[in-house]
């Protein structure tokens, strides 16, 4: 798959005081990165909440911080499915700006029941859907 | 009343790369006064949506920015119920550091019902655990 | 002036437990829109820091929250400059959804030194440029 | 070394509209617990940063997502230091509801300094001061 990458601006907020992008807030870019790619594949997670009850959870994160953000960049935030299971899937992110990495990251998303929070199979449209990037 | 007075350390979290405490984040420090208020009178938060559907909502803000706070500061965060209607009420917040005024705000509470966002009364065992401190 | 618009997009990080946009978030969506609007005119902040050692600070925020947004949301967010001072100006902000009003604020800005934190008069080039959209 | 262990209070900010504590804040919990550990240790990055010109910075993240966390709830948040290099430590962390695990996060901090971002070494006293709960 050619990676999905979606632009994200570097606010005030997601700054601190060290005058740099604050760690958390690449986990934001990269949960958007992930929300654009599902809307670009048509997955709507308000619907698969309507219709299955099922959400998307975070299982595992594992974050690499190599160089640091600032305030006004223009990043690049890629994300990749990388295993597509029927109850998890893999996807890989990275944070770039002008070509050169500054975060990578690799998250587990549990897909689960809203209700009661077991785990719950993705409808097999939506496994066809991201299917066609994989 | 005495007015209810709440710690709240300045972490990395709540700063900007301008090095002070980020402007909204006064806000969240306000809201935690107003929980752990509550919380003191015997009001929960999760037990009035679990008996009556019922959740608080922001309607109107006004904030003031005075001095700066910074990481590591250890603040006060005072809040007085100032105005107590049925479906709404009006709480003054200060932020202090030292005794020293950095940030006041004042906020009009609206209560909802929590599946049609109508308003909806207060119960009477909530107004009267209020009425304690206003 | 006609407004500045700036579209946001509603993702997870911006709702909390009640399933709507969190009170403090559109505060952050309305900063958003300023930056873009002073991007628009030619002003960068990075530079006003490096050159002049100036930064902007909010120094008194009304809110007023009218209906509540989602998820998935698209935004509207509108800047207007409404008073343009040498040390401070008003800006006005609405978050609309399909032109349905949903925040309004209104933000006093303070124009100040960054190292000693007093009161500092804006560029004449930078009053110019925002004096186009006024 | 018995795990240093700081309580976090959840509250409306830390949640996201799928009712649950959303998955970047548990970050923002493991951070305010290893602020709270340096200062019971004397270490203040206040001075440190004034003094030696040096922060710490996050290198690595992992973070496992076990059990939801809701509002209200009461968290105890541990830390505990693994590896104590001279320009980089190791800490665990775990977040713990009534002693259930809910999270688990092993983060790698590097030690730079603030004008260069080149890696710096600690001061011997700081490394003193942390090998007495390694």
């Amino acid at each position: 798959m050619n990676k999905f990458i979606w632009p994200v601006r570097v606010y005030h907020e997601d700054t601190d005081g060290t005058g740099v992008v604050y760690h958390t807030n690449y986990l934001k870019f990269m949960e958007r990165a992930r929300t654009e790619l599902l809307r670009y594949l048509g997955i709507e997670q308000t619907l698969l909440k309507q219709e299955y009850n099922l959400i998307f959870v975070a299982r595992k994160f594992t974050v690499e911080y190599i160089k640091p953000a600032f305030f006004n960049d223009l990043l690049d935030v890629t994300v990749k499915i990388t295993k597509l299971g029927k109850v998890s899937l893999i996807m890989e992110h990275q944070v770039l700006r002008n070509s050169e990495i500054l975060c990578a990251g690799n998250i587990k998303i549990g897909v689960i029941n809203f209700t009661n929070h077991q785990p719950q199979i993705l409808p097999i449209k939506t496994i066809e859907q991201m299917r066609k990037v994989c």
